[in-house]
């Protein structure tokens, strides 16, 4: 028999003035009139999908193969060793973390072996030596496989990593360093896959048009998820349920495609900040990962036509209901600019009731007897009544529970709505040209050949004032 | 001989026009425009310092006893116990987070015992159910002690916690039970207090005039930080160390002052984002701790007359370098709308060397012989570089090196800044009224007595539509 699946939910009630207000809110006619940009955005993509940096689109569907190799590696790693730790950065890291939160135990590292049944799990996403040296103080190497991740194969950072690592593994193992590292990269370009080669790494391959953000459904994400002993197939799944869900042009059936033409109307009234708010600590990196998704891709000097439009909706990273009493001040209070979105969960996976013995204390005993899910649920429609109740534009995903196919739903969910508020502003969704500035910068500064010029260029810089440092 | 501390700079050259462009930046005109507020601000702070909401101000002078209290009860459970949880929010936790962060090992719950020579260290801030089953999962209660904190005495998530825990541990311990929990609360007002009198509770008092998101060189944080080893005098000698570089109205020689009235020019130019952007990850929850003061001090509906202003300034945080791979192109090519501060450090504590072996990839090999050390600097300057470039507001405040004296200055550094801004915004800095109506809304949703016309006013919301949910 078929397994019924239930879809995530997305409520935008709230982003419209019947409910937060005629000042601030959306009208059912703005709404419908969106409705040729958001065809033109839906047929882009139908027409593009698989093509181009679209290649992520088809992940759901072509990784038959890639899928079983992931599982027997996988297997292996997770029998011979109590630690696995990505090398990565940006899209390598923050997809892999993300998800790990969500499906493993959220203190998955410090339970015992036999309780955890996979390996500890690290994600090393910064070259702070101060990290670097912490990481190893903890390390048994012996029992540690390492799996470095870069699709340019020239990430500063990650190849950094890499060499510190293979090195300390070269002394310590000599000609079986290579037993303890997988590399994950771009089939043809790119220097990891010669050095892989080079040091017969086991080696997965990143496919074309799957840009860094994006990646969390190819083996990028899918192996460490994997490792952790993650359905990466319910996952997969959960994509594809989602992508069938927006298959149509209509906003008022496609979920992706009506929040991306509300954050888009949004925008046009001076939204600049999407606040990211999930009512659940396992979903808190999820915002992180979502954060690089929606900044990155939205974030645009130039539009197609080669306009400068300096477009872009800043992310903004909260956790319910800890954020309550740090930003939701802010929220109802502050300017009109922002979008709120709350994540919640309809069943936690645990329970907690919440135990008398303040009889004495009413303020207190009133929470007695009910239970933590109660109590964060109440948190969550409460802080949604305070923001419509202070015109406060807001929406709410919900997810049936955290689960291996609602975590790929709400990913599809995500990378879909991006891709068509990206159509919408005409914009190149899916590349970070203004990175490069920063990344020649850091080459000139560390003296490398080539980047003699932009040496020049930096220290032709006006020279900072001293009026101007206390 | 008495030592000489190094002071963290303040530099803010990159805020101005010379540096970012005349249509953005600000100009020296400008600056000396806000001499007279400037002035006003600090008056109204050196006037009321000590007094009202400003009880924190004398902080670094006033603990000498509770210093002493803190380090004997400090020391009796460090020997006693293996793991120290903090039950808080809001403010009750980020402080402790953060300097926990800068100052220990970034692995510290994960190292040997005799490694770490401190208990483990975890902040339960949220009241997620799967959070504390997993807590419950991984601690050894009988070497175990909670610090219950909340000012008021009756936040919800906080005495729910309490409530939970008690309960476990009477059923444990019994009469013992209050062996385990140590209470940071209010002298007189609020449950806690009488609660921690009934069940026989070690107590340490929040003073008056001291709020959550300024309560970090209180008790509330100083205790945490004790049992954890950290040198707490030195602490607030560095507290005292910014308040004393602080002290002149002039904002030439007052980072504080000259911080708060160039965040006040910027916001009248449209730079409704303040982004807080370490590099180094030991203060990445730094920036949470930033976040809760800035967000929630000067978020405010109303000003001092009474009039609707809506001011705010919506705080971000970002971690160096790993942001430059989620965020940066959104803050070097989206819209104008940032500030930008980098927190540098000069001296990191520990020096990784990347290794070679890679000779037969320049564009590899280049990095070998260089530290992390080196490379995550030239990456904030080449930040730098870029956000100027691009005419992206931008500062930087460099610290010589994290360790309790510079932390203290750090945080006294952002409790100053946002006391002068709030009080240029004449807006009450200290309060948080816009938690209310949320707090009020989930006692309703409880059914707790005395909230039925909350809940009939809840009730009475328009009925929300199935046409705008998905």
């Amino acid at each position: 028999m078929k397994k019924e699946y239930t879809s995530i939910k997305f409520d935008y009630n709230n982003m419209m003035s019947t409910y937060v207000g005629a000042e601030q809110g959306i009208t059912d006619k703005e709404l419908a009139g969106t409705k040729n940009l958001a065809v033109q955005a839906h047929t882009y993509f139908k027409l593009n999908r698989g093509t181009g940096m679209m290649g992520w689109s088809e992940l759901p569907y072509n990784q038959a193969e890639v899928v079983k190799d992931i599982m027997n590696t996988a297997k292996i790693v997770r029998r011979n060793c109590d630690a696995f730790v990505v090398l990565g950065i940006g899209g390598s890291a923050l997809g892999p973390m993300a998800v790990f939160q969500a499906l493993c135990h959220l203190r998955h590292n410090e339970l015992k072996r036999n309780q955890r049944k996979a390996p500890k799990f690290y994600v090393e996403d910064n070259v702070d030596p101060e990290r670097m040296a912490s990481l190893l103080d903890i390390l048994d190497l012996d029992k540690t496989v390492f799996n470095v991740i870069t699709k340019s194969g020239s990430t500063s950072e990650t190849m950094s990593q890499y060499l510190i690592i293979m090195n300390i593994l070269k002394e310590k193992y000599g000609d079986k360093a290579n037993e303890h590292i997988i590399a994950t990269t771009d089939a043809k370009n790119g220097n990891l896959i010669k050095i892989a080669k080079k040091e017969n790494l086991k080696t997965f391959i990143i496919p074309d048009g799957v840009g860094g953000r994006f990646s969390e459904i190819c083996p990028v994400g899918l192996f460490p998820a994997a490792v952790l002993g993650i359905d990466i197939k319910e996952m997969l799944k959960g994509c594809a349920h989602m992508d069938k869900l927006c298959r149509k042009s209509d906003i008022k059936s496609n979920p992706a495609l009506a929040a991306a033409a509300l954050q888009y109307l949004a925008i046009q009234k001076g939204k600049n900040i999407s606040v990211m708010m999930p009512y659940a600590d396992s979903l808190k990196l999820m915002a992180d990962w979502y954060c690089q998704l929606w900044g990155e891709s939205l974030g645009k000097a130039v539009n197609n036509k080669g306009e400068k439009v300096y477009v872009g909706q800043t992310p903004v990273k909260a956790l319910g209901v800890t954020d309550q009493h740090s930003q939701v001040q802010l929220y109802t209070e502050g300017p009109f600019d922002k979008v709120v979105t709350i994540i919640g969960v309809e069943n936690y996976r645990k329970e907690v009731v919440i135990a008398g013995g303040c009889e004495d204390f009413p303020s207190v005993s009133f929470l007695s007897g009910h239970t933590l899910n109660e109590l964060i649920t109440s948190e969550m429609y409460a802080t949604e009544y305070a923001l419509t109740k202070n015109n406060r534009l807001n929406n709410m995903i919900t997810l049936p529970e955290v689960n291996a196919h609602t975590i790929g739903q709400l990913m599809f969910f995500f990378m879909l709505e991006t891709a068509y508020i990206g159509a919408m502003f005409d914009i190149n969704t899916f590349n970070q040209p203004g990175v490069e500035e920063g990344k020649n910068a850091t080459y000139a500064l560390l003296g490398r050949a080539g980047y003699e010029e932009k040496a020049a260029e930096l220290k032709a810089r006006p020279q900072k004032s001293e009026n101007y440092i206390i």
